[in-house]
């Protein structure tokens, strides 16, 4: 099984109230590839500059990335993000936007990234995102990420993005957004009339629900008492989830959407525990299996004593 | 076995985007004594005005409510909280607070009322909140409500009748300001430092978590596509957590704890359909055991097939 996932591969500086970093690996591409890298294949599509070396792809091809088509832009500059967080860690402060070589790319797919089995549009302009899903026509399932920026921008061009995917995942405000309707439940079935059959709303420290034609299913974000700088934390959820599915290699059911939910969550946490791509970088499979048979735990009406059983 | 709650019993003028009433019952202690009446013996401690008659007293006793401890105040005006929503319904807009009869409030409590067996202080004074406790020193399982009012105007008196009570019930924010700790999870665990072995974070549409020396657990809002008044979703919710606990009539567990946490999260997903008491007023067990187990269905990672075995 193979994941081919397009986004931005990037630089970031982010401070919070618990530190700062100048400059590190980012991007919605890097954090997702390296939480799905525990579960498949995972093929990552964007443009770096020059300035994106050796160590960097070090970090991807350590978790058995193929870095492929990651593609070198000569005398380019790499994407570059700057945000803060102030205490409240659920919203993001941009500070700084340089898209460097993304201003210019577009996407051309390698015969291996084409052929992926589950395809993600991590968030990127919706026209490249129908480039990208174009290409990669045999993916059995997909996924879409977006912001609300492209809601406000390019509206028509997101909604036929949406129409060609199994699975939107974006925030809940974005759904709402998007939707124009602000019942929670009710955007989700306006985005399933669209074209997907799942719908994820993901709610930061709240963590995510999922909203299938079946039914709804929700997960608490797994509580920590350190969470340092939660940047890429829906790419990780999204990481985890599509990386989980693909795995399988199987239509996904009801149980399947609702256990890559479960590892969705346990990679995110991962993932806010320190700055960047730091945690989940130097992460074990064990380690994942275990917080997820905690969140389990977690979420078991019976309580402690049965869930241990 | 027996429950005693003190809280406003009131008059409520509420607008949301669906709709207004311009007078109807309310309250806190009204909306936690019905939801619990469906599980045990409720007894609603507070004064209410002459505006207070027998159509209001029906609604409570038709659900078996034991009003005796309602001291109706000759000349009285009874409390009253005027306030309207937008489209985001987590929020609560207040427009006039006239606390009437409450000004004067000295709880006196019955020798039936001292003797319950669970003690609900819901947001109230907290020096009134301390009153009660004393009173009622025989329950073996107490619970207390607040606000940011109190947290900003009367914090010692707060952190004292805190350190009273099994169980802190409030919004997350609250807790974050009760503590000065903006992360959850350790602001929880310095609760229960101060008393309390439980703390239950309400998070409006996002559920409720629960936080214990044992465990963590987390129920979402129960999915409706019509919310027409949030009004006395929390007062509910805990209607729901602590009269399912008092019907029981044994020290709960962490299973018990769960349990209770989803028939506080069903309570308050009937409230919030309908304005004020209207929906729950007329609500059944059955359909509170019906909700019960699709909450159940919509938590358990083995989906929708393994849940309805």
């Amino acid at each position: 099984m193979s994941l081919t996932v397009v986004g931005s591969i990037a630089f970031d500086a982010v401070k919070t109230p618990f530190g700062e970093r100048e400059r590190m690996l980012g991007g919605a591409a890097t954090h997702f590839s390296l939480a799905a890298s525990f579960f498949t294949e995972v093929r990552p599509v964007g443009p770096v500059g020059e300035d994106f070396g050796a160590a960097e792809f070090a970090v991807l091809e350590a978790r058995g990335i193929r870095t492929d088509d990651i593609e070198r832009v000569p005398g380019g500059k790499s994407f570059f993000w700057r945000g803060h967080y102030e205490y409240d860690l659920n919203v993001a402060h941009t500070d700084d936007t340089q898209l460097g070589v993304f201003a210019e790319f577009e996407p051309k797919l390698s015969e291996a990234s084409r052929s992926a089995d589950t395809l993600f549009l991590a968030n990127i302009q919706p026209d490249l995102q129908r480039q990208v899903r174009a290409q990669c026509g045999s993916a059995g399932l997909s996924g879409l990420d977006s912001m609300n920026l492209w809601i406000e921008t390019a509206r028509d061009s997101l909604v036929a993005a949406v129409a060609e995917v199994d699975c939107l995942v974006v925030n809940d405000a974005e759904i709402r957004m998007l939707t124009g309707e602000s019942n929670l439940a009710r955007a989700a079935r306006a985005v399933m009339a669209m074209g997907p059959r799942a719908v994820i709303a993901k709610q930061g420290e709240y963590g995510a629900a999922l909203f299938t034609g079946e039914g709804f299913f929700a997960l608490p974000g797994f509580p920590l008492e350190d969470v340092r700088d939660p940047t890429g934390a829906g790419d990780s959820f999204a990481g985890g989830f599509f990386g989980y599915l693909d795995g399988l290699g199987r239509e996904p059911g009801e149980a399947e959407l609702r256990q890559a939910m479960g590892y969705g969550t346990v990679l995110a946490s991962f993932n806010v525990e320190e700055f960047g791509t730091e945690r989940v970088a130097r992460l074990s499979r064990e380690e994942i299996d275990e917080r997820f048979e905690q969140l389990r735990a977690m979420t078991q009406f019976e309580g402690l004593a049965s869930a241990a059983e």
